[in-house]
């Protein structure tokens, strides 16, 4: 049976995790327009305390099936280890609910298309969490790129680099690329041709804590990710650079997070004098940056899921947006698996 | 016949070469102890004229062989385009001169031997001028480093990024990575293994103007650099990973340059339940900033050059750091030309 | 009656005024060990309403008489206006409650008087919530101070400006300066002996919205705050000049917001040649910034308050800590609207 | 006689001084179009050995009258003490030369106007050396100030403080201050109606190495200065405000030192029911730094004097500027004098 779209009533929400993210995503439900948050679940007892204290008409339970399985849940949020991703999503799906998955969507490519198949199989919103998408931030250079402001892109650089956290079931790669797939992958028009990745582990059980991935796109874009957990600062620096112009993004600024500069290269005729050299002049003009919406981005994505299953639309992040993620970070880990292909000093 | 050591008397200094940082080099070399700036030769007259307006005792010339040639020139220096470094300092060397060559040493390692078996032939004193290696910043990282207090080196990673100055004759690589490896080079007690790269040209006549390059050593110690004429702002920093310490180099901060972080994992012993976890716990302790010596670089350089023609001392930034340089430059070049082995998506 | 000391059983908290404050101060009661909060009372229902969503376990009223008079209540928690204060702490201490105020303690040194002497005849715990001194930041700085570390304090200098907010009842002196006033009465071991003011009203009905406060203390120790209500930026900098060490103290800044310098003059004798002029000699050595606890400042401060019910211990913040507040505001608005003495040009 | 103007010659430059400043100047003059320098004069022999070196054709000299007197001089550049500028400018201006002179210009105003007068009467070049008003920056500010980008200014506030260099003949505000009351006046077009002004001296001689200055103008437009020579950090940092934008001016950033905000408040009426309150909105748009001419400012300013000289145009910061300066630094000194009339706590 398809989900049905839940336009005119309330839409009623099941919780599963309230780890680290949960307790985020369940006070955005709460406080969300037209939903209600019926149900949570988690395995940890203290947790489901602290929910139950907090919010004392939702449900709590340890078994992830009571969610799944009330007829009175219309949408089944999902927030627990990234392996677990799958098997909770699909029962949700074929229960007949709409779903919600944290990021990264699932273990494998082959588990996500099955998801996405699943979901429109049964007619259900199937959303993936790049929560980043949804800030003033992105919104406002998605603005900037569809605009033709920048000129052409030609390259999309990024640096996520902080101390910890250590994740048990996935390396950094995994932890944090996530983010910066999903925001290049909605900045961008322009389809991956392939991956290469060079870390290193130098810290417990084998997976890298730094890794440097590269996306390799046509017509020269180049896109780089340097992640790493065992730095000593936090650094969420993005530079983006356009023929025309060029933008540097920086998460961790209060407020002018997202910096447009006027600067570029022109590229003259070479005369017959000088045919061995480019003529290359610069062009150095203002910086601006431009006012940004400070709601919390998790608002509006929960607003944007609620809508997309009220209307049927697509969601920004949909599955095949979390799948097109997990393609590069398997790609990224095939890389890494069989190791560089250096040239020999 | 061997260059003679000028313990007691005056060194006598030919410059050849006065574009953008010739004029450092004279004036550096004019006002240091122990030597006098006799001849300098340029093709531009213009600029032979300012400087010899600056320094009238100075005598200019446009033949680069009445520097080399005069009997009275004990050392000869050469700042002139990538592309003349060797010819010239083989051309030195062989007239019995000391020689003083600006990085990148050559174009090619195979010049470069040649440079360094013609110096210890001839009993010279040859110094590459990869002057970041004497600034206090990295003489201090330097002292950190060697005295352990970093612990185990993990990773040293590196952006140096700006808008232009597009070269003419080299890629961006060459252009910027110099820096950087003659740091890593000076501060790690490493050797190398191979050198991985990508890069793109987005502008003018196919040299690579953004580009990464990856130093990989034994003991999973990973180096990488960031380099691109094509940035909208200046970045210069550089992150040393220990397993005790870790480092965050801004070159331009104004005085706190060097950051020393007490931070990083201590990994703990698997407990019998949780066998197939990792016990990683963080430790973030203080930060200092050790008060750094801001003498000119150049000046510390050129004494340094002066006295080890002096004593017959070998040069810290000798021959043989010139040379790895363009071994890891030469390796970063095939691996740009070959283009990125990736894995398709 | 004097209010009785509820060291073994849990205290119950009544709170007043649910607007921008009261929600972080009852969070923290509610998860603070060893208290409930019972009641809530606020004139806006749609906030109360909010309030009981969360905690469905707390009593709303629209009548602060209702918590006031609850024999229940063992400490009423007040957030409201300023103008409130009085009037609210007073009849709640008659009415035998321990008593939370917000900063400004109230709006004139009279009133303050008589709830400090209402408490201390009830025996009643009576403290100020100046957060900013249960910080890790402040807590740190106190240490250093009170170690001597800093040697004789010569000057603290402090910026707080911003954008708005502009309150209806205060000018930017009351909104602002109580912080920088009570982190400065905290840190430094002196009695100030006056204070001198100016400021200037641009918008509005009449009260400044940017001024500049010099607060005068024995042996050539001065205090100056800068505060301004129409800045484009945030800035919360302070500086505090000691004779041996400084510190630089920067609350936006994410981690490092302590920064002590290893900075100074030393002066010399003056010789007998150069009798005119001082021989002053720089020290510039090293910067470190300690790590801090980063634990929220109303954890601390909900905990202390507590502490000093159970135990009859008297709150760091106190009576006499608010009251001095007082003083300070009122002595900058006679400056003010005396308006500036000037030598005339 | 009247000083000639050398519209069609070279103009004739003499240097008196060169200590910290002189040698700045007279590269400027070097370089500069249309002037020579001809001779430069200082007591201590080895800084004239230092610039006979790098100028062989100047002559040097250790007494001033060789400069004034010789007749081959057409301009007198005087960069000693301040103490000493009234009575050379004095006698240059005698002697029939235009004259440069180092800020702040004079120890009193009455040396000020009896200069102007004297110039006047000479009808020669006084230019009075507040070479920021010649940077990109500030002349970029005067821009947006005078197009009335900035609406009305409500208020301008410099903090300018590092780690000494005490002056031997002055306070901290004569050293400081004379940049942001040159920059201030030359930005605003408003005459000071007063000045107030609070201070301490902790080291040595008796002068204030912390003081706060403040300019009143009609209107409510108030200037505040924090000048400090016993800070940690060297900050350099503007904030001017205005009813439609708001700059902030950091002369330390490297590229972006000026910032123009389009943030403010809008006053709106007020409604019956609210009498009480003033409705006040926040206005937060774009940021943008305009691009800034790099040109180095002294080179401007030498360029302007010459010009002055030739054309017999008035300079920007001509004598009157350089005496308004020392007005308002007369006028702090009486109040740091008196000391501060503070409100007894």
């Amino acid at each position: 049976m398809a989900a049905e779209r839940a336009a005119a009533s309330t839409i009623k929400i099941g919780v599963i995790g309230c780890g680290y993210w949960g307790p985020n995503l369940i006070r955005n439900f709460v406080e969300a327009e037209g939903c209600a948050v019926v149900s949570v679940c988690d395995l940890n007892l203290a947790r489901l305390a602290a929910m139950k204290a907090r919010y004392p008409t939702i449900e709590p339970s340890t078994d992830y099936r009571e969610v799944i399985d009330d007829p009175a849940v219309d949408a089944v949020v999902i927030a627990t280890p990234v392996s677990t991703h799958h098997a909770l999503a699909r029962e949700a799906l074929l229960a007949g609910k709409h779903v919600w998955v944290e990021k990264p969507m699932t273990l494998t490519s082959a588990e996500a298309e099955e998801l996405i198949d699943l979901a429109a199989c049964k007619n259900a919103t199937l959303m993936v969490d790049h929560t980043f998408v949804y800030t003033g931030a992105v919104q406002k250079m998605k603005e900037l790129v569809a605009s033709g402001d920048l000129g052409h892109i030609y390259y999309y650089d990024s640096v996520r680099v902080n101390l910890g956290l250590f994740q048990h079931d996935v390396n950094v790669v995994w932890d944090l690329a996530p983010h910066d797939i999903s925001i290049m992958t909605y900045l961008l028009d322009a389809a991956p041709l392939g991956v290469s990745a060079v870390g290193a582990c130098h810290v417990g059980n084998g997976a890298e804590n730094i890794a440097y991935v590269t996306i390799h796109f046509p017509d020269n874009l180049i896109a780089h990710f340097h992640d790493n957990w065992l730095a000593p600062v936090k650094v969420r620096q993005t530079l983006i650079g356009g023929s025309r112009k060029m933008i540097l993004y920086d998460d961790l600024e209060p407020s002018e997070k997202v910096k447009v500069y006027d600067r570029g290269v022109k590229v003259g005729e070479n005369s017959g004098e000088k045919r061995y050299q480019t003529l290359v002049a610069y062009r150095t003009g203002d910086m601006y940056a431009p006012h940004l919406d400070h709601t919390e981005a998790l608002r509006f994505a929960t607003s944007h899921f609620l809508e997309c299953i009220a209307t049927g639309r697509c969601p920004i992040t949909n599955g095949e947006a979390g799948l097109q993620t997990i393609r590069i970070l398997e790609a990224a880990d095939r890389c890494l698996k069989r190791g560089a292909r250096w040239e020999v000093l």
